[in-house]
């Protein structure tokens, strides 16, 4: 597995996944109607943010956006996201892109990574984050309305550097 | 104290309330090179969303926008921000709009109001909200550089309905 900058051709293996998950509404809180084109302006990040995808030869196995949490006094915190495709989990993919987007942050001297909105029942990714150095610093209760489980918390998870 | 649906007219008022805050980089993680234009995008809400203002007589006194916290799964969270400006601050105004977006919040249906990024050294905030029954959910360690106090943290504040 290589993990790399996105470029505009990934994107027909990139809007699947990320369409799979959105529509999903069981991990992002993002609107399940979402559209090819307004899901490319969400994901693929502009500088000083960044996109990549995790490639396995020419098969996009999961993708990371990165970059300022908040602008002016919040902008030494970076953020990411990750999606991993359904037929390509549990092979660390999760775990590569984030250990990448943590990487890439301390590189560029943030101060640390805030994740705001970690959906609590997504055990897979609250653990993986754990295993990397973020701890939970918050959670609003019941602020994701799960399909199967109800209404879920939502995570701040945090990783100083 | 009157607090009313903002028109354009009242931007020639509210661009300096805003303009000072943002500036000061004491309560709000906002970029402090924000010009007129991207204030207005950011602070001018469109519908569902809504802004308003707190006047006495002609003058603006203070101005709030409220809204979705997050889209999907995330829409039955509110969120809302208050400004007020210098001059008038001690006359209850900050907590005025507080009850206006939560009296709005509470008639549109949301389940709740979050406040995502509650400077921690902002006491007279912190204070107000929790008056008005918000909790801190818990607090990003050292998120926001404040310019006398240096990296402060910042809140995640929710009250449930």
């Amino acid at each position: 597995m290589l993990i790399r900058e996105f470029h505009e051709p990934d994107w027909a293996q990139v809007w699947p996944i990320v369409s799979e998950v959105v529509r999903g509404q069981e991990t992002f809180p993002y609107d399940p109607g979402l559209t090819a084109d307004e899901a490319y302006d969400m994901w693929v990040e502009v500088a000083p943010g960044r996109t990549v995808v995790a490639v396995g030869g020419d098969v996009v196995l999961g993708t990371a956006k990165m970059g300022t949490n908040r602008p002016g006094p919040g902008s030494h915190v970076a953020t990411a996201s990750f999606m991993v495709a359904r037929t390509a989990r549990g092979r660390g993919v999760g775990t590569a892109l984030c250990r990448h987007a943590v990487d890439w942050a301390c590189e560029r001297g943030y101060a640390g990574m805030q994740f705001n909105a970690v959906v609590a029942s997504n055990a897979g990714a609250v653990q993986l984050y754990g295993r990397e150095g973020f701890a939970v610093v918050g959670t609003v209760p019941g602020a994701f309305r799960h399909p199967a489980l109800g209404r879920v918390g939502l995570h701040v998870m945090y990783r100083e550097f």
